[in-house]
């Protein structure tokens, strides 16, 4: 329909090459509101006549309604046919309400400020669900936090016992990087929500549009200005990418903990049968194959990433067709993002976690050398490096009588370690100090902001349910914004086509 | 199926994360052609019956002749049920053929060696079909070559001109590139195919299997051994994603050429109109987005690739489901791969070269100065550095004159660069140089190997056939083997089907 | 001197692998400020007395002072021995104070909340020098703009002419895109500035630290409480490298722009000589090399940013050595970044605009074809989609006709035209509408806002010079509150080492 | 230098930006003798004489002695100076010889085809150390194979217990791995090893050069004809770049096997002494460190790929600045190999293996359960199937019992389990299995190809150290060469030097 120039239709191969009907399937709702919008403008400025309006709304309401069905069944073919959903949906109201009206519709706009504008109507609404789903997350993390305050058992580093530590600071510094997350997705939607609109090809257009009228018609805070830099700028999707990518690590790094925690090794959780898979071959297998591909989904994204990147860098300015591939990247990254974050939801809530297990790993680790070294520095005002050095003999010695734990050395070992250390320290005060630091007066001695210690803990949990909810009533009084615009403008397209005059 | 150890299902939401049934659809004829061959086998050793055997290959081949029909149609809606293909294919055996005759197909294999079976299939024949797309694109550039070794034009350095040259030149160098590329598809293939069936879960199997026999059967080369390598590396895929990769930045080189040579200001070619879009917005337009999509395709691959190396990177020995995600990454990848080869083809045959453009191009350019400079080498034996600084005087003072020719230079132009060099030249031998080298002349002064002197051009072309057909025959021994192989098989199949005795 | 536990020493090829000294020492002064301030907050608490807090401040302020000499100079060859900076600064400590007092700087803090507080440190001042040189760009591009709101030249999509707009409407279209990259560092910075110092190692202390104070003496807003995450997580260090990508994206188009305008065939702008390279063969090249290399370091940015979310994608919580390496990517793209964008900042001011080959530009340009649509939408009601196809075959015409402009067709050609479109039109209206639309009338017809009509640009000028004003005083007001922390820390300290009581 | 038409000096922002003097250290030595070999042409062709050559060949040689005395000593300061190597090497020549005769040497050649020279050089040296490094990491995995084929251990997918295996069957497949990436470098080599010197800035040269003559002196098998494609091509640059990402996945396989194995939770292996790092606060600590920066250099390298490719795509033909970029990530990425490659070796020499935790491991696991299966559809035909649901079922049961293993489960649960299978078997047959089903047993029972059957193991070793001698002789023939050609070369200048009549 477009071909004024160029003679005859794209090649077939092309054709295929260049279609982007699949992926536009995800935004043709919002291109038939961006179209009503449009047209209402028109019909204020004087493009088109009451008549012509009510022409052009009547097919593109008709087509609204039954968009799924479309979309998807055969009644339709034709939707094939197109290069992209803009000239369906053209094509449609022309023929239905005759070039006379229905040509008028695309007066000035273009394809390039019209798949901005649909782009930014979806992710709007795609970033409030993962917004929620985000919240939902943390929600379940708090809730079981709250049951593990008091559960010791080793923290990691290098995967090596580092400090004796609780689940639930596990659990909370998760939600501490979520928190992070929603604010990267709350922050990108405010640049999200401008209209393009208006801006057409690339330089505006002479008929004397209204841009603010659309905009809030279809309810955005504003408009980008610059018409080269509607059409051509990506950054902000790219941003909106990279922010999914980035909570996918957060969700990685939950993953790949779990996984390790529940191997037979370590048997921390147990994930439960329904987020289990099993193997064709070997009968005894229970796997964590939702957690795994959490995990591969990461290097998904990151993937997206790259190639949205890519795409971009060194492209001159106006629009290029290469933009179009955009969207794939877009579309796929927020469905993993919604599906990795609803199963993490549910994987969390169905965890069993083995508190006795940890407890033991706690009781039986040498993560609590750091505890002890500091209570010689808090008793004995030993200097830190000695006591550092002094414990590190001790485990050296522990570990060659098999291992055993620092509570089970005996008088001469400690006696030795001393040997190379200068400072005075009685081999009984020593064992005493070890003998009382277990694990559970350990956590509750931690005496830093932020630290394991169960008191803090739950101020933290606290003061996280207060964050969550002001994120909730944020992302439910945007999403009831964009529903209002939305039914305002239904109401007003059915005033027309229900008036008599038109 | 497999469940025997975790209870219940698995959650939807786990299942949908889970599910690789829509990729598994390329491999689900490989898969079956795979059980046909591993039953054969079992047969062979004495663990299926001959009657056993055709009560398993019976539903394997009616599913392998309606292959087709049962992934697209609502016929066998169940297919969607499975976590996978596999499942679904050994519980369609068993629903066909009892639990005695079909619940011994699986012995002494697993979906770990099954999967990589079935890759490892597919892959070999998508290189083939690659390395004959790559085949035929050379083919079409060596005939236009042909037309073009004698179309002088302006070749450009940091896209500004540099040196004259031909058309052709351009055209022989992407010959050249993807003479590289076909090359490194063809030994990828060696590394492919290779069986890796019989290695089973992770550590092969007790019982008393021919892993060669499959091997032959399905057309192999080898067999994997190590059954951890054959279970767990993914080098080779990666290194064929790499490939596709690399064969894509040559074609986006080609693309960005054309990109800049068909726009107004070059207008060196003009692309068909059939490879040619427009704008809904602006009537005057002829884009040439089939090169701007397969220059977003080459980040696509790059995104590919990076998705394929982040996801096995720091992954344990042993399968993990991340692996399943690859499939989505090479499927994606050789779907454009071929794309991007076939119309890049169709473009290359259907372009108009604008000869005239290319010469006015080359004869306004100061890129001849390279060549004045030698002649002053070769013929005042003049130090080259000297008859740089000089030309790069006589340049200046071109373009000072609102940047006419070199050849209309006069005589006080020349006296003046002179005056920067010390060296003795005649103001008149040096203009009779300037304006004997015109690009006609300057192409075919060429003398060094590889140059576009069209003599050269035209034994380079020569010498790129002859490559070329021995690729060509190659490949189709390597097509014609797996061929026989399979051909093979399915008279084996046919043969015990027939067996009255089974 | 921290292998307390194992023996000897690292090996050499180990050591050499895992060393960090050259990339730390980028952190040196801030591990040395953050040493001064944890040593007084020892004190405030008790582990440190007077005398001990003075022996530690004592060499911690030599260091400070002669901070360059030690890092670049032979007379501290022991650097280079040690793993880290951090290794060597309380050696070197420890040998000047001895181990009573400086043994007790290490109590309470670990190198893994100790790196993260020096690279929040640096990165804060990072992200200030680089929103400083964005907004000396923005006011570099807005001034050479006003200088062009008049500059008629063609737009370009799919680097084919697309609508008629002006110079700059590019430059305000590149103020938009940096205005979002300023606001992106400038948000990034409110997550950077939260002092992770306290966490320890994993899991805080049980001595009694105060780490809201050590927060205030460096001049953090806040404290990252959870201890697990102030040690594990990278996320605002991954989100400001993306941040860095994103405006190299934004800087690789004005690059790509700026190379396209000035290749000889376009000779829209003109690279100054001192930002531009030659060649040492071809005596005429002008080449835009800086340009060049601005764009291949967004591809550079995108390798680190690639390096990083692979690195932390699926490594569990705590630290692990991996992230170690994320160091050398953050402050390759810092220096990228700066450098990057000075040297743009400098090309814009040496630029020399070719107005008149623009202005011929549009005048011979096609880009016409969509105003003059627009008027016969606007003057005769002509619906847009007939005029689209009206002007395409006219412009058909014009090709067919050696690409003549549209205002030298003939009447004949425009009846031609007529013949394809259903719609009442007089040839000779045409004809008018065809001549009075010239580029200059055409941009002053557009009536769109962000449109390139100069009454808007020199508004969108106007307000971005209020935006700038707004940014350049947040910056300074960050910096200034950095500079006051640490001088109030240096005053302290001071008082401590002058005080004789110690 | 060469800057003949622009005016002035580069600005110092510029000039810092483009600046490669650094990274061209590494190819400072081959630059010398591309000239040397590149004078020698030029004299044979009469271009220059032979006092002419003395001349030239004098500094040269002077410089080639002293080399990393100029490139390290503030002797030659002027080297930071020039913008690259190869101005600063041509201005040293003429200094020292005058322009009449050094201003002749940068004849038919331009730094477009002298840097892919020296690129060419460096890299097929670096291929050469990558492929010798990597065999010797191959010796070190088969030796230490060979003392443990009879070490039983689980072996593991999903990071769960898999089938049981033998600690030599994953050296073993690391091998396998390795030698596939050995087999990569040893093919790309044949690809470097082309000569495009002769190639000129883009178009070859009018002078009659002999390429085949610099070809051979400089130990080249060949030369790269199109001299486009010479001095434009980097995909094998980039094949090399990938081969190392993939090599570099290997090792970060092996690397997260043998982090995850040091944990105190499996206790397989013990990382020595000097390949372990401790921590600054926690004194017990002992982390595998150099195996978490080989797995993070991992990452690195896919950065380094992703840079290089994005680089390149859509870059049009001919040299760009933008290549220059690529050196930094090809010296970076083949330092970080043969320092991994390097201390992986190590590592694996000095790890100790704690064979009966291994075995204990085998005894207490699950993972027994297949073979047990499989011995049941050997000795009792039962349908795998169902032998496979059954012993799930019977794992069922032993976990419910506290995960007793299952050669303690009594009658009554195999009773039990056999309950849910329809199939008749024995409670005290499959008693009797189970029992005699030890981990000893059942590697040896492994009856496929490249399972862990000792015997298996034994031969796959035999068979790689035969493979691996091939390797070792290759390589060594390939150093050969490039030796002997590099001898004959400085033999030839000798001669020339020493000449009386030059």
């Amino acid at each position: 329909m477009y071909r004024s120039r160029p003679k005859g239709r794209l090649q077939n191969d092309a054709s295929k090459l260049l279609s982007s009907v699949v992926e536009d399937r995800q935004i043709f709702y919002y291109d038939i509101l961006g179209s009503q919008a449009h047209s209402l403008m028109l019909y204020d400025i004087g493009i088109l006549t009451r008549s012509e309006l009510k022409r052009i709304l009547a097919p593109l309401e008709e087509i609204r309604k039954h968009c799924d069905i479309i979309l998807s069944s055969d009644k339709y073919p034709s939707v094939n046919e197109f290069e992209d959903i803009h000239e369906f949906l053209e094509g449609y109201v022309i023929e239905h309400s005759g070039i006379e009206a229905g040509g008028k519709m695309h007066t000035a706009r273009s394809r390039n400020d019209q798949v901005m504008l649909d782009v930014r109507m979806k992710v709007r609404d795609q970033i409030n669900e993962i917004c929620i789903a985000i919240v939902n997350l943390i929600d379940s993390l708090l809730s079981k936090a709250l049951d593990h305050t008091d559960t010791t058992m080793p923290m990691y580093t290098h995967m090596q016992h580092a400090q004796i530590g609780t689940f639930s600071h596990f659990l909370i510094a998760y939600v501490e990087s979520l928190f992070r997350d929603v604010d990267r997705f709350y922050v990108t939607y405010g640049r999200v929500n401008q209209s393009p609109l208006g801006a057409c090809a690339i330089g505006g257009t002479s008929i004397q549009i209204d841009r603010n009228r659309t905009a809030v018609l279809l309810g955005f805070n504003s408009i980008m200005r610059n018409s080269i830099d509607a059409t051509t700028s990506r950054d902000t999707l790219i941003e909106f990418i990279f922010s999914i990518t980035v909570m996918m690590t957060t969700l990685s790094r939950i993953a790949e903990d779990f996984i390790i925690w529940s191997t037979p090794e370590f048997s921390y959780i147990e994930i439960s049968d329904e987020y289990s898979s099993t193997s064709s071959a070997m009968p005894q297998k229970k796997n964590p194959d939702p957690l795994e591909i959490i995990r591969s989904k990461t290097s998904l994204l990151l993937g997206n990433s790259v190639a949205m990147v890519s795409t971009i860098t060194a492209l001159p300015s106006g629009y290029s067709r290469d933009l179009q591939d955009l969207k794939l990247s877009i579309w796929q990254s927020c469905d993993i993002a919604l599906q990795a974050l609803g199963v993490m939801n549910n994987i969390i809530k169905s965890i069993t976690v083995c508190t006795e297990r940890m407890k033991q790993g706690a009781v039986a680790s040498y993560a609590i050398s750091l505890d002890i070294a500091e209570q010689l520095v808090i008793k004995k005002r030993m200097p830190f490096r000695l006591a550092h050095q002094f414990m590190g003999a001790l485990v050296q010695s522990a570990v060659s009588k098999d291992s055993v734990p620092l509570a089970r050395l005996d008088e001469k070992d400690i006696s030795n370690a001393l040997g190379n250390v200068n400072f005075p320290l009685e081999v009984h005060e020593v064992m005493q100090i070890i003998r009382e630091t277990t694990p559970e007066v350990a956590v509750r001695m931690r005496a830093s902001a932020g630290s394991p210690n169960p008191i803090e803990e739950r101020e933290a949990i606290r003061m996280s349910y207060r964050k969550l909810s002001a994120y909730r009533e944020g992302i439910a009084k945007r999403k009831k914004s964009i529903e209002t615009a939305f039914d305002n403008l239904l109401i007003t397209v059915q005033e027309h086509l229900e008036n008599k005059d038109g």
